[in-house]
């Protein structure tokens, strides 16, 4: 892309409200707009990056997990929550038909999930059922001072599954874990990410989190370096060893993290109330036992820029970069032959080409974070080159213009 | 896909408080599921058909009209749309805040696209701007009984662009309605939608709709053949002729119809609430000149279906079908070779390997609509050949398997 051809412009400075680090720097740059606290617009490259991580996750979804795509609204029956026990849950915002029926903004899906199967499932031979969608899930949080770690407003990728006993749900289960770690590593925060035990609810002894270690987080985390696994600060005086290796809570490193994604055992938390079941092989009525599997895909790019940025601006992993290169020319010789090179490599290049100083570009290119900077000059043209530095490393060399495509 | 790891079913009967025939089709085939009036969700193979519809419009968004995509909220600060006067329309869903504060669900983005282009435009260097999302709308609509072909909830392509005087929205606008042909003639209504005069509102003479020919539709137009424009009822009194041949009213075609999209000059009508201004060349401030241009995603749906289906189900235009290949086998011989066929074109097939009877397999394909049914039975196999019959025209021939693939 011409980055003349980009409307957003990046800013020096953030808005003096927004207190997190990831939303000061996706403003900066262009990436997000605020609306309120924690509700964002997704403008030009920010929505790059969250298609990226979304077709990471629905990779995974797909072919891992066997799951079908589907997409439920967001205007929920508050009846539905009634059943549940849920409709004086904090979080809901609360809304009327023109009619008068009273709804809620869905803040997770289980109270519609669940109908919607029941008109589909009968017998055991159409379980075990797997779905999942990408949808946007709202919450009435009292504060909202994360950017979009934490949104009022925000993404979710959210996986129901189905299944005839509890032993089936367990095996799923654990394929889940794979599959998140797959998409952690993927978008890369594969080493800070801990697998997490954390509060099971009455149903359940544990519920595992995805946690990432990161100044920013709300979370405490005590981690375990030789498992690598993690216990959550809510149930360390409950369980205060790794549950693995049994080392004690004081020889754990603690540390402030962020939940990422979560995985939960609901069994029959929520089938029950709404008598979701299916005739087993003698034609008996068994109850469904169900898990689900959440990922946020505001709060993963979110957690991912807090990981990789310094003081210059954001570093993309190269993974769910909007762009790979950020192409910058010295000189009026260098600027038709980068033109030549965007011309051929379109998809992967932000090719500043702007009418500013060559200083705003090397400062816009730090702050918008592109896993490499291509500059071309006079000199380097010399050498039919161009030099490439690495964001993260800040490492330099001169590559064959010839090679550029194939670089990693 | 394997027809067997769908977990949605076929039904015979349609809900009976459904009255649209889209809807009723879609939830018998199991593309949708309805969770309440005017609010659905969308299954595997419905989502299918929004995404395809999707890319379709994307496209045209993005090569023809030049525009960059962005995702904006659905929750808007009441505050906005006052600034507009727009608080008190009807069709607005309110809610709040935990802290108090007022807030509606996005019935359109204009109060939000506004605010966010301000914080991007300050010369006329920066200008045109075009931007369009893919989002949920909600409209708070007393009645809701056209499925999908009017939501409460609804995903809706929106496109805002902004100019520095009303000559290049002028132009621009004219490049829309070319977008517009392409879109709803690669959807396949093409034929039977029509560019339709509508009324402009208070700062417009008029404005442009698309409408699409069907007995479900809720508009009346009067339509010119020879001109293929078409005049809506709304404005036939005061404009009784074909604006282009001037044809009289009673010679135009009396037609119901469904609005599959609108464009409009909104002009000044948002910018100036929000003091949105740009500096000449001369450094005078200048105010900016707004179009929009809307088209409902379900709606395009329901619309096809409403002009492409029969008493037997839905036929799907190829360009937005799930699968292009319904592939039915007879006989254990067959069965092995159709799941032959299968592993090499996975992508276009939807393979019915179910464990039911061929008679219910074939009304299943009828419901269900791909374009084209292929049977393979031992007696095809004779002749290396299946048994190809169009959805839309029920003609039937033989084709060779190994030409399959390149048939249409």
């Amino acid at each position: 892309m011409r980055q003349s051809k980009l409307f957003t412009k990046t800013t020096k400075d953030a808005p003096k409200e927004e207190e997190a680090k990831n939303a000061q720097l996706l403003i900066r740059a262009g990436f997000i707009n605020k609306e309120m606290a924690g509700v964002y617009s997704y403008l030009p490259l920010g929505l790059k990056v969250v298609r990226k991580i979304e077709n990471i996750i629905r990779k995974e979804m797909n072919e891992t997990l066997e799951a079908s795509e589907i997409f439920m609204p967001a205007l929920h029956p508050l009846e539905n929550y009634e059943k549940t026990g849920r409709e004086n849950i904090d979080v809901l915002f609360r809304t009327k038909l023109a009619t008068g029926r009273s709804l809620v903004l869905g803040q997770s899906h289980e109270e519609v999930v669940v109908p919607l199967i029941k008109n589909h499932l009968f017998s055991y031979r159409d379980l075990p059922i797997y779905v999942y969608q990408i949808q946007n899930k709202f919450r009435n949080e009292l504060r909202a001072k994360s950017g979009i770690l934490r949104g009022r407003e925000f993404s979710m990728k959210d996986l129901y599954s189905f299944h005839s006993d509890e032993g089936d749900l367990e095996e799923y289960y654990e394929k889940s874990k794979k599959a998140y770690k797959n998409i952690f590593k993927e978008v890369g925060i594969g080493e800070e990410t801990f697998i997490t035990f954390a509060d099971g609810g009455t149903f359940s002894k544990y519920s595992h989190e995805f946690q990432t270690v990161t100044g920013a987080g709300e979370d405490i985390i005590y981690i375990c370096e030789s498992c690598r696994l993690a216990v959550n600060d809510e149930i360390i005086d409950e369980s205060p060893k790794c549950p693995e290796c049994g080392t004690k809570k004081e020889d754990l490193r603690k540390e402030k993290s962020i939940e990422v994604g979560n995985i939960f055992k609901l069994k029959r938390r929520f089938s029950d109330p709404f008598d979701l079941r299916y005739t087993d092989e003698n034609g008996h009525e068994k109850p469904v036992h169900m898990g689900c599997y959440g990922i946020g895909v505001g709060r993963l790019m979110g957690a991912v820029l807090e990981v990789n940025s310094d003081e210059n601006g954001m570093i993309w992993p190269e993974s769910i970069a909007p762009f790979k290169f950020h192409l910058i020319a010295i000189g009026e010789k260098a600027e038709k032959k980068a033109a030549e090179i965007y011309d051929k490599m379109e998809e992967d290049i932000l090719y500043d080409d702007r009418n500013v100083g060559v200083g705003e570009k090397f400062a816009d290119a730090d702050l918008i974070g592109m896993p490499y900077r291509v500059v071309i000059s006079e000199k380097t043209m010399e050498n039919d080159s161009v030099e490439i530095r690495k964001r993260w490393s800040k490492e330099e060399k001169l590559v064959k213009i010839d090679k550029l495509q194939s670089h990693v």
